[in-house]
């Protein structure tokens, strides 16, 4: 077989659909973000970013820096080991305390990534509970259907946020056999919110374990940063919480926080948790500042939510659409590959504008949309020069306006 | 189902069988490796640690040290999202082509850990190329084995580094089916190390792609440190070599080198590459570092070589049975996974030598050891009381012996 004829063939596919992905190569500037200076084969040129995950900023916050400066100047850089070998370090086991203390629960577990924490705590609760179940909501993130599908065991997908359509699928199901409910609090594409309470009650009336991803929630919501579940009083209901410290703490890395016996049983039984090189210490001691920071200081909170209706606000004023949803995350819908890249190359190139183009497999074709994510940083003259740029743009390609 | 009891009792199987794991607390000091403080609810002790993948100290090199000070000053915390979305700075493309250039491939592709790159690479060659056979050596890593499974693709062990066996099963697959072979060149329980001229001969004769892990060798081996395929003049010859960032280089991260179609190829469908948050700055600075210093100087490689033979002349000394291999990883095998934790834990507490038991998973029933990683920074004194140590507990616990 001509395998580099068969790599080539399938890019060209991508190129054809026009959902090929160009990186841009960023240099982001602490103090200075959410500006970064954008390298091309052309040179430099700054820009504006508009679509990290780094929602508050924290990747730049003082404390965070100075924590992770020191961790690397008192101990070095990698952690040297897997968890288990030589791996742990005193920063890991303070990292995992506070996590449990954001949750309001016994222990948490950290793993290299969330894509990873997601992986493999679904993975081994799926593969050793004999006979489990897991209900996975439609819009999971793929860590989670990679999780799932790695487990090999009973799954059963209801319709995204649609607690009726999980009643009748729980109540179809076996009633002794062990169930487990999988779900998130923001999906991040949509940036809609689940239902908490009520599938914490149809878990309750059904004997399942609940398993809430709040990667997009965590930092932002809560009076703590807890998430969605702090911020409606649900924490204890919930078997598992998920999180990440890479997107609103700022730094890298994944966690689950859950009862004692839980996090030990994942800590021993999942392979993708054993085989890994720990995090380096100097990540955890920033997400330790950061995570620290976050549980009492309000105001990234409230300048995150002021930003996020600023931006709403014009973009109303314009007509440009956007999906109505309860969070931070504001999705302009384009709903063609092709014209969502080129839009947002003209805004890269012409308005220095980076919201990177999101299409398939991320989010389903014929829903390519960019994908806004104002932060505390993002200034009222930034939103301004988005909304233009996104009004000007809109005009050039006659693109749907939204009726005030 | 009572969820809890469940995982208390797998828990107490563990502990039954001798395999729960313990992680060390440990507080490693920058400048003084392999020395560590490890914290114990009876407070802190000094150790050695004899049991890092950090193999030649590199976690605290200072240029290594310096470029992630920079990075963190220059540009913060985190990468702030997938690849894709915002998360590609100029420190991961600067570490991408030194990646290439140091396996003399067109490009390479970083992950957030060596555990993910051989998960999501095999997985998506498997699952993305139609037919393809994966050819893996029985004593593959539980990465690369996940990843064949994820991929659904056909699978074929072959016996641990034997090429009659291999040759004979790839003889049996239709000729016309698409191929691969996956293997590592130093295996890290034993520490032997593979064939991979033979293999590579049969792989052209079969007309199949290779794939390598150079994890235990990159940094080590060879005149740049682009591990055993480059010291043996044959990296040209596979198709793709798979390393990590997180042992020799000091840091944390895998990779993939190969051509620039095939690294594109998984760079574009690999869910655990796409979905997930980049590397910090910091690390792809500090692994830049570590390449580049390990490129030219042979300091580091000469000593970690002088310090194992070093380290087996004394044990033979003793009559300390160790398994012999070619590579700088010293197995002392006990063989009782209860008694090698029994032994560890007097060499922790007794003597303030730590070498992590290693058990079940991670190597087969009955063959439980000792794992000892001998590194540059190790002194003639360090050796020497290891060994005392081990010969006092040999002759408490009546071990084995070797004869001389």
């Amino acid at each position: 077989m001509d395998f580099e004829g068969f790599f080539r063939s399938e890019l060209d596919g991508l190129h054809a659909e026009g959902r090929y992905r160009v990186f841009a190569d960023l240099e982001r500037h602490r103090g200075h973000f959410p500006r970064a200076t954008r390298h091309t084969a052309d040179g430099a040129k700054d820009v504006t970013v508009w679509c990290s995950n780094d929602y508050l900023g924290m990747g730049q916050n003082p404390k965070v820096i100075e924590a992770m400066k020191n961790a690397i100047d008192h101990c070095g850089a990698g952690a040297g080991g897997t968890r288990n070998i030589s791996g742990t370090t005193h920063y890991h086991v303070l990292l995992e305390r506070e996590l449990a203390d954001l949750h309001g629960k016994e222990a948490a577990l950290i793993f290299t990534s969330g894509y990873v924490s997601n992986w493999a705590s679904l993975g081994t609760l799926g593969a050793k509970i004999p006979g489990l179940i897991i209900f996975s909501d439609a819009l999971n993130h793929a860590s989670m259907i990679e999780g799932i599908r790695h487990a090999k065991c009973g799954k059963v997908i209801w319709k995204h946020n649609d607690v009726a359509d999980l009643e009748a699928k729980l109540a179809a199901a076996d009633p002794k056999a062990p169930k487990l409910i999988a779900f998130e609090s923001v999906y991040s594409m949509d940036g809609d919110i689940a239902p908490i309470k009520e599938i914490c009650d149809l878990a309750d009336k059904y004997g399942a374990m609940t398993y809430l991803d709040e990667v997009h929630a965590v930092g932002m919501y809560g009076p703590r940063g807890g998430g969605i579940a702090e911020r409606e009083g649900l924490m204890d209901r919930l078997t598992v919480i998920e999180g990440t410290l890479g997107k609103a703490f700022g730094v890298m890395g994944g966690y689950i926080a859950a009862s004692a016996a839980l996090c030990d049983f994942i800590r021993s039984f999942a392979s993708g948790f054993i085989f890994t090189t720990a995090l380096p210490p100097a990540l955890a001691a920033g997400a330790v500042a950061s995570i620290q920071h976050l549980k009492v200081s309000q105001i990234e909170r409230a300048r995150h939510q002021d930003r996020v209706r600023k931006l709403r606000t014009l973009l109303d004023q314009r007509g440009i659409p956007h999906m109505p949803n309860p969070s931070h995350i504001v999705p302009v819908v384009v709903g063609d590959a092709a014209k969502c890249k080129w839009i947002s190359d003209i805004l890269l190139d012409n308005f220095g504008v980076y919201v990177q183009p999101i299409n398939y497999p991320t989010v389903p074709k014929k829903t390519e949309r960019l994908r806004i994510t104002p932060t505390p940083l993002h200034s009222d003259a930034d939103i301004e020069q988005l909304v233009a740029a996104l009004h000007s743009l809109w005009s050039r390609c006659a693109l749907a306006r939204q009726v005030a």
